[in-house]
């Protein structure tokens, strides 16, 4: 007996699908699986539920279940549109909300439904709007972080300016660069304009600069609005600290009308165990790309982090650039202690459109940044 | 040589200290120490900076390295206040930011100093407020939610009636409810404020009702003050999709002067690994604290979830209740199919400041749900 009603409910349209990795034998991961259609909807005794509108329609369903390799199984569950109320929340909230505080699932990858896609507007930029910015085709870019913490708003501009001037394609600020005493984020953003205009005026060149906001929620929208009026060419966001859907009204907002680069900070717990969380392609790609990011941010599988794996970095370029409907792809930017060296497996594993994020061993190279940026250039162009 | 001057930097005032679990021997151990502190303050090659400001004040120090059991090492690194320039993103920035993608480390505790606690507001209710606003002394708590995802807005006040007539003290929306079509958010907060002022005046006790905001960010404080003036007492939110910072925002808003329940949901992957990510501690209990949360839901050690063990639920109740200068305690929320079997080894658990939050085996018990919620009640009140 229950308490619910059976009644026809508004759910009838079309679904989504979500692909998930489920470990353990096969009576374990299908009851993962089974377990995944009802933490993830009705959140509730599924018995208790009588036949009708919400066991045929919110419940997810098993689309297919099948081994996958040694690491358990692979199950395609589907959910209707209609239970996200195609708000990017909710939906992160189906794919992966209470499920995230359960072992031995992970989330692969989303094949949206085409509606549920259109509801999204995507990068405002992607490839090619980022292209036209800088008027580069074809070759990979290369982008840099001015830092170290510490330096003041005056001497980080000073370094943006050498760094521009060696035709460096994109200067970001380093992630950990907020509002601190000793570099305001006024001071900083005005400052670090007017030397990469300079620097642009001398080289004839476009470096765009994107200037890192982070802070209280009260000030973000007046520090966007005021980088935008200071002049920056696009912002860099930590969807780890500001949820992912900041990201997407900040993306999505005609008044801001910028590029956004988004920085992994805080989120790397998402992907670190294989045997969990959300996979690489779905945290560093596909949510991404929803929520309007145009460069993704994420460390290299050779550097100094040396976490990711080859195969895993190639993943996440696949999640930059596979098809969802009118969603664009977007530019990968692996970064972490990269080098020359590694110039040509990188552009094996993320192909042209990728931008090289370097500065540690850029200032390791030499005194002279805007010479090394220089031969860089140079290296990248051959390419 | 370096392109780093050696200035004096403002940043001469008091640190804090985090303390980390490191995997490994201890060199393996000890790298990883060394690494947290240059990862997560400069991010630059250290031997480019001279010594000098930056060096001494800006780089994390170890303070103290040891055994940690048969699980590594422990380490309680410093970190000068004002390169979080006291804001909360960039304090997490520091705590947990690139080296959350970096394996074998465990952010375990965090010990603020006096002066960047007095920054942060922390609950404007804590447990005083919220007993004050139930005008309960000294027992445990009853909260539950509505649900299943599917019900409309009328059948969803209803239950919230029944609910509330067996002397319910807190109903929230389940974290589910956004604003679907079948039950759109105006409607579902509208109608369940008067349901449960209805049997508020039935009963002459006080449930407070919870509405649960998720949203695109543009209507979030849209969401919000209509919830407030429609009467809602209290609000729950979604740190994993907002972001904490978001939360805090709210919580330290006079004009919407509301309790605040933190949902879990989309922040597993931070605990479930006990190699890397966050304690339960952090995660679910100082954090959420810095962050303005009334009341920590989270999984309690025996239920559906099964995945947090006994330990970790009194170490996320020792999150809630450890000392945090003027930052007040929070109600613990465990939930996820416990029973009133388990209503004693929660007390020993939790102390009596928890809220036992209840729906699954609550329906599964009986249609009538009041009739339910009278026995659940009178089981606590022994306690």
């Amino acid at each position: 007996m229950s308490i619910i009603p059976s009644l026809p409910l508004d759910v009838t349209g079309s679904r989504f699908r979500a692909i998930y990795r489920l470990q353990g034998n096969e009576k374990t991961a299908r009851a993962r699986a089974e377990d995944i259609c009802i933490e993830e909807t009705i959140e509730y005794p599924a018995e208790l539920v009588p036949e009708g509108g919400i066991r045929e329609h919110v419940f997810g369903k098993i689309e297919t279940f099948e081994t996958f390799g040694e690491a358990g199984y692979r199950a395609v569950i589907s959910f209707a549109d209609e239970i996200t109320g195609f708000e990017l929340p909710q939906l992160n909230n189906v794919l992966f909300g209470n499920i995230s505080m359960k072992p031995g699932i992970r989330l692969l990858e989303l094949d949206l439904s085409s509606s549920l896609l259109a509801s999204f507007k995507g990068p405002r930029f992607g490839i090619s709007g980022l292209r036209q910015l800088l008027n580069v085709n074809n070759r990979p870019l290369l982008a840099t972080a001015t830092k170290p913490l510490g330096l003041s708003a005056i001497q980080l501009a000073e370094m943006a300016y050498k760094l521009a001037l060696g035709g460096m394609d994109i200067i970001k600020d380093d992630h950990g660069l907020g509002n601190q005493s000793f570099a305001p984020f006024y001071e900083r953003i005005s400052r670090t304009v007017e030397a990469v205009a300079k620097a642009n005026a001398r080289t004839g060149q476009k470096t765009l600069y994107l200037a890192n906001v982070t802070g209280p929620f009260e000030s973000m929208l007046e520090r966007i609005y005021f980088a935008k009026e200071a002049g920056v060419d696009g912002l860099m966001l930590i969807p780890g600290h500001t949820g992912l859907d900041f990201m997407r009204r900040v993306a999505d907002d005609d008044s801001i009308n910028l590029p956004v680069m988004s920085h992994p900070a805080f989120t790397g717990s998402f992907v670190l165990s294989p045997e969990m969380g959300v996979s690489h392609l779905v945290l560093h790609g596909q949510l991404l790309r929803l929520a309007g990011a145009d460069l993704s941010v994420f460390p290299n599988h050779i550097g100094r982090f040396a976490s990711y794996s080859r195969q895993e970095c190639i993943d996440i370029a696949r999640g930059c650039n596979m098809p969802m409907g009118g969603i664009a792809p977007i530019f990968t930017a692996p970064g972490g202690g990269i080098s020359p060296e590694v110039f040509g497996d990188m552009l094996d594993v993320y192909g042209r459109n990728v931008a090289y994020l370097m500065s540690s061993n850029l200032h390791r190279e030499s005194t002279d940044l805007t010479g090394t940026v220089l031969r860089y250039r140079e290296l990248l162009e051959k390419l």
